[in-house]
C-alpha cells in the first residue's frame, strides 16, 4: 500500500488519516468469538454473554510517561498495552479488547508508527486480545497514547480494591522495585551519552532491571494461576504507581488497616546490588518505586496452604483492623506509617 | 476538599492525581443498572445481559481539534463527549458509559478542569450516560482529551456502514455545513479581536451556526425515532469529516455507487446567507464541512413511506451499482465525481 522508495522517512502528511489507520492495523487478526465488528465501522461491536465486562483507560504522554532516547517505539507500544492489561488482570479478569489511540508530531515518520504498531501487535498477540479500534491524529508536540482495555470475568469472579478484611494475609506476586532502579540506570547512561555519545555502556549486570523497565509483562499467568488454585483473593489491585500507594488504595477502600514486614518484600538480586551502587534504600524503591505491574491481593487465612510454597507469590503483610493504621514493619522491628507518595507528574 | 481561598487559581500541582480525579467526578452519578462499578477501582465492571455492545474512542487535541481563544471549557467537554456518542448512534445503538482521558499542562488552574468536567457532567446527564473511569496526568504541552463511548443494542439492531444495496435511498438528518461556517466565524473574530480587543462584535446573526460549532448534538433522538418507526436503516455512519468523505465510505465498505443531489443537500438559512457573506460556495461548505454530527443512511425503497414527510429526514440520493460511480448531481445537472477531501490535520 505504501510505494514511498526511501522506506526510512515517509512523511505522515503524505497518508490520510483513513489510509494511516488502515496501514497500521492491516496486519491485526481477531481473535476472540466475542468481536463480532473490529476497526473500520463507527465503533467496534462485541458480544459478551453471561459474563461481566471490565473497562479501564490509561493515557502515556510523552516526556511524562516515557523518554524516546532510550525508549524503543516497539517497546512503547507493547508497554501501553501491558499497563492497561495489568488493571484488567487486577479484577482477575482476562483481557479480551484494546482500543488505541495515538496523537503524534509531525517529527515522527511512518516506520516510526508502524514500530509502535508492532509492538502494539506483538502484546495482542501475546497476551490474546483484540484490536478493534482507535483514533489517530496529529499533536502539537510529542506522541500520546491513550488505550483503553476491555475485559470478561465470570459472573461473581471480579475481585475489587475493597474486599480485605481484618486477618488477611496480604500477598504480592514476583518482586519488586526493578522497573524503577531499571529507570535509574536509563536515565544514567543518557547523562554518559550527552557527555561522550561513543561510550558503549555495559548494561549486562542490570539485563533484568531494564527490561523489567522497557518490556513489562503485566500478570495474566497470576490470574489464570489464582483460578488454577480455585482461590479467590478478597481485594486485589495492581501495583503501578509503588506498593504503598496501592496498600493504602485496598485498606482505605476496605476500611482496614495493615502491617507490611519489610523483611518479606520480594527483590531480585539486581535490585539489591543496583540500589548498593546507587546509595539508594532498597525498601524506599520497593515502596515507591511503581511500573512494577505486579499484583497485590488480599486473601483469608483458611486459602494459606493454597499459596505458601508457590514460588511466584510473597506473603508480606497482615491486614489488621482500620484504628490500627497502616505501617510498616522494619527489619529492625520498629513500626513506621506508611504515608502516599503523592503523584509528582504534575510537580513539573 | 478544596479549600484553597484564591478559588481562581488553585495549581494542579496542589493536589495528587488521585485527590484530582475524585474531585472533578464526585458528583458523577451511576444511571445505568449495567455499571456495577463506575470510577475508582483498577477497572469499570459493567454486566450487559442480551444485548450487543459497541464501543468507540475519540482524541480531541489542543491546537488541532479546538481552540481555547474562542472555546469555553464547558462547551469543550460537551463536545468531547457528543462526537464520542455521535458514533454510537451511527451504530444504531444507545450509548450508555464513556470513559474520560485528559492530558494537561501546568497552565491550567483547577478551576479550568471544574469547567471542563461540568460540561463532560452536562453531556451525560442530558444522554443519559454513565462517566465510569478514565486517567488525568500532565501534559508538556497543552490539553488533549480521549473520550471511550460504550453503548449497547439488541441482537440484528446494529446498522454498519457495509449494508447498503442499489436502489437504496441516501438520507441525512438534520442540515450540514452549520458547524464549519461557525468556525468560519469564530476565527474571523478572531483576528478581529487581535486588532482591537474593545470590539464587540455582534454574533446574533449568526447563533445558529455558531451553536453547531461550540454546542454540537448528537443524533440520539434520531436512533429512537427510527427505531420507534420500526425502521432498520440498511447502512449508516455519523457526519463527522464531511458528507463527502461517509458517502464514500458507505460506498466503498457496501460496494456501491451513488447519485448525490446538490439540490436535495439540507441548508440552513444562517448557512446560505453566511456563505454569500464569505462567498464561499455551500455546496462545498455541506460536503468538507464536517463536524455536522447528522446521520447518514441508506433505507430500502419500500421504507420511503415512513420518512417521506419526516422534517427530520432529507433524501439527498440514490444507491446505484458501484460500476456506476459516486458522483454529485449539480443544480445544472451536470455530474461530478465526489472525491475524498482527506484529511488535513498531518499537513500542519
Amino acid at each position: 500500500m505504501i510505494e514511498d522508495k526511501n522506506q526510512q522517512s515517509t512523511q505522515l502528511s503524505d497518508l490520510g488519516e483513513f489510509a494511516l489507520i488502515e496501514h497500521l492495523t492491516k496486519n491485526f487478526k481477531i481473535k476472540h468469538k466475542s468481536t463480532i465488528k473490529g476497526i473500520g465501522d463507527d465503533a467496534a461491536v462485541l458480544e459478551v454473554k453471561n459474563n461481566k465486562i471490565v473497562v479501564t483507560t490509561d493515557l502515556l504522554v510523552e516526556g511524562v510517561h516515557f523518554d524516546l532516547s532510550y525508549m524503543p517505539l516497539k517497546h512503547l507500544g507493547y508497554k501501553a498495552v501491558i499497563v492497561n492489561l495489568s488493571d484488567v488482570f487486577a479484577m482477575n479478569a482476562m483481557a479480551t479488547q484494546i482500543t488505541v489511540s495515538i496523537a503524534v508530531s509531525n517529527r515522527f515518520p511512518l516506520e516510526a508508527l508502524e514500530d509502535l504498531y508492532a509492538g502494539i501487535d506483538t502484546a495482542a498477540n501475546i497476551y490474546n486480545v483484540d484490536v478493534i479500534g482507535g483514533d489517530t491524529t496529529s499533536s502539537t508536540k510529542g506522541l500520546l497514547i491513550s488505550v483503553t482495555a476491555i475485559g470478561e470475568v465470570e459472573n461473581n469472579d471480579e475481585v475489587y480494591r475493597n474486599g480485605a478484611k481484618p486477618n488477611d494475609l496480604l500477598v504480592v506476586s514476583g518482586d519488586l522495585g526493578a522497573a524503577y532502579m531499571g529507570l535509574q540506570v536509563l536515565e544514567r547512561e543518557k547523562e554518559v551519552y550527552k557527555v561522550n555519545p561513543n561510550n558503549q555502556p555495559d548494561l549486562e549486570p542490570y539485563s533484568y532491571i531494564i527490561e523489567r523497565q522497557l518490556k513489562p509483562e503485566a500478570r495474566k499467568d497470576i490470574v489464570k494461576l489464582l483460578s488454577d488454585m480455585n482461590l479467590k483473593p478478597s481485594s486485589m489491585i495492581d501495583i503501578s504507581d509503588g506498593l504503598s500507594s496501592e496498600i493504602i488504595h485496598i485498606c482505605k477502600q476496605s476500611k482496614v488497616g495493615c502491617d507490611l514486614y519489610e523483611e518479606k518484600i520480594p527483590l531480585d538480586p539486581q535490585v539489591i546490588s543496583t540500589c548498593e551502587e546507587f546509595n539508594i534504600d532498597s525498601t524506599t524503591v520497593a515502596l515507591n518505586g511503581g511500573e512494577d505491574y505486579e499484583l497485590l491481593f488480599t486473601i483469608s487465612q483458611e486459602d494459606y496452604p493454597k499459596i505458601k510454597a508457590n514460588p511466584n507469590f510473597s506473603i508480606i503483610g497482615h491486614i489488621k483492623e482500620e484504628s490500627a493504621g497502616i505501617h510498616l514493619i522494619t527489619r529492625a522491628e520498629t513500626k513506621i506509617p506508611i504515608k502516599a507518595q503523592g503523584w509528582k507528574n504534575f510537580n513539573a
